[in-house]
């Protein structure tokens, strides 16, 4: 259920010491609070974005722009220094996945990936509304690449290519580049048969096994960039039998999710499937997501990271730091949410990363000025 | 498309001329259409056996039994000399399926198994409406053991424990015996991760690969049951990741077809699977179908298979042979279709199976007269 926006006015000056964080920290658990009482499941977030849109409408200061369920915030009478962005979808929840507070964690589905983050947004937002800053708020990340959001959102804006920090969960590290990801259908043809005898047929399930076999085995990749190291990994999620309880499966499929560093050719893992699953499988590239560059040396955000001494690591998962890179906006992923929480049944963000992420994003609002 | 029944007379003397088999073949396959124009698959049998019960009301000699979507026909005024049965559902058509004639075979869903048999029976029985014979049509044979019509349709009426001939595919042997079957989930607890960082979940997938590898280097046991051999297989049928395309499966589950011989137990292959599978896998009984008692030694059977030279073979099927002899009929399994085509995606039946089944069981009737 969605609450109503909370009516307290910004405050003027910004202050770090700790009863103010305590303050701080429960607006801010409030925002991701009201953000997954939304539920936004990739294609579902049209109320979300409908709520948020009326929210964000009560400030004058920012010219709001939507396209389909995605907002951009910008100020109406000053440049952007530095941009910030978030997906409003979620992953489906599991069955038994409510919202709960406990042990300096906050539980439900995207808190971690990326309502936390989204609340870091809105909390800037509502409290330094005169802040030089945009907001980037789009939809249908979590689902194939052609139905994203980010792209045709900023392609029907003219938005000036600013710094821009997107708030997927990075555990408060400064987070560069992204894999690459894309997906590969491994189609195996055996021969379907009656079960009672297995032997006139060919079971497509031990033609693809020798394929799981090898990628059980296969080590991650490690490709260095810039000093940074990502993992080049092939992971079979979903395999399809296509068939009868009582019949041998003629056919199975096997999707391949695969991540490739920046700077790296997608089509030599190709070739890794093709040759493991052998000349008899089909293998269907169904899409293909670029990685993303490396943008740690960016003027405006390079002294910060460094003044605050956040840690640089490599993304190693796919996030639109490779759109908006290749869009010319200079990105980073800097976010409060926990990186192995994205996607689990239990999906918890810490508070700590809430109030971390935020602070720090006030910084980089001082250091502009 | 339901066919109007034909009004034909039934012939008053058989006659096993060339000339006669013709038109006998010809009105087999006029049957054999009229049953797969009515599409039967299993729990959607009502059309085909409401068609069937008005075709069979035509015939003063029989008082007629309905249980569900099943219906029995017997002589009002005689004792069966044995008894005939089949069922009339089917596994679904594949997309493409049709039906067709071509090149001495008839081609469609569920042709071999078993609307050829049925259109045996139902010709035996139009054509021969004096004759001692009683009919078992009955539904949701290809479905779960539990929603079988076989045994509470016979339940449900008072039917001498006469010889059954049960005329699913054996491309014209006698076939005794069946092999028993059951269904296992072997159901792997992983870890679900994001697939960009496999390494902080546990790959289901993987954890089942080596009962894989393991099902498809396993040879069939051979066991020998008065002189037959029957082969048990461990057959993977279904498996189900339950997961996203980005996401590690935390969970994987394999469906198990596994067969046995009469008088074997089905506990040992269970535990053959449990000691494959790990001890981290559970083992789950989903359901089981019992095996088939070799009947061959029927004393009104015996004699016709041998006069007629019938080949005799293990059943290397489930069939309800096993739930007859379980009740106390003497059956075995004998019909015009093709094993192997049972449940392939462009099954057929051999013209020439249609014509020997039926003259083979003229050859029943007379030896009884």
């Amino acid at each position: 259920m969605a609450k109503s926006p909370p009516t307290e006015k910004p405050h003027s000056t910004p202050c770090f010491g700790s009863l103010l964080s305590v303050s701080n920290l429960e607006r801010l658990v409030e925002k991701l609070e009201w953000f997954v009482d939304q539920p936004s499941v990739t294609r579902e977030e049209k109320a979300l974005a409908d709520n948020l849109q009326s929210r964000l409408a009560k400030w004058d200061q920012f010219k709001i722009h939507r396209w389909r369920d995605g907002l951009v915030a910008v100020p109406k009478d000053k440049q952007p220094a530095f941009l910030m962005a978030g997906h409003l979808d979620t992953v489906p929840p599991s069955s038994a996945q409510t919202r709960k507070r406990e042990n300096g964690r906050v539980y439900g589905c995207g808190t971690s990936d990326m309502k936390a983050g989204l609340a870091v947004m809105l909390e800037v937002l509502e409290n330094f509304p005169d802040a030089p800053v945009g907001y980037i708020f789009y939809d249908r990340e979590e689902g194939p690449i052609v139905e994203n959001g980010l792209k045709p959102l900023l392609e029907s804006i003219d938005l000036p290519k600013a710094p821009t920090i997107v708030l997927e969960p990075t555990n408060g590290e400064i987070q560069v580049g992204c894999v690459g990801s894309f997906h590969l259908d491994v189609v195996f043809q055996g021969k379907r048969a009656h079960a009672a005898r297995p032997w006139q047929g060919e079971n497509a399930l031990y033609l693809a096994a020798p394929l799981l076999t090898y990628l059980s085995q296969r080590e991650p990749d490690e490709i260095v960039v810039h000093g940074q190291t990502f993992r080049q990994v092939i992971t079979p999620t979903i395999l399809t039998t296509h068939t009868l309880a009582n019949a041998v499966p003629g056919e199975v499929t096997i999707n391949l999710n695969v991540r490739f560093a920046p700077g790296s050719s997608h089509e030599e893992l190709i070739e890794e499937v093709k040759r493991e699953a052998g000349p008899k499988a089909e293998v269907i590239l169904k899409d293909l997501a670029p990685s993303g560059a490396v943008c740690s040396d960016d003027p405006t955000l390079a002294p910060w990271i460094e003044a605050e001494g956040l840690v640089v690591a490599p993304k190693q998962a796919w996030t639109d730091v490779a759109q908006l890179t290749a869009m010319g906006f200079p990105a980073v992923n800097f976010g409060p949410g926990e990186p192995a929480q994205a996607h689990q049944p239990d999906e918890w963000c810490p508070e700590e990363g809430l109030l971390f992420c935020y602070e720090k994003v006030l910084k980089l609002l001082k250091s502009g000025k």
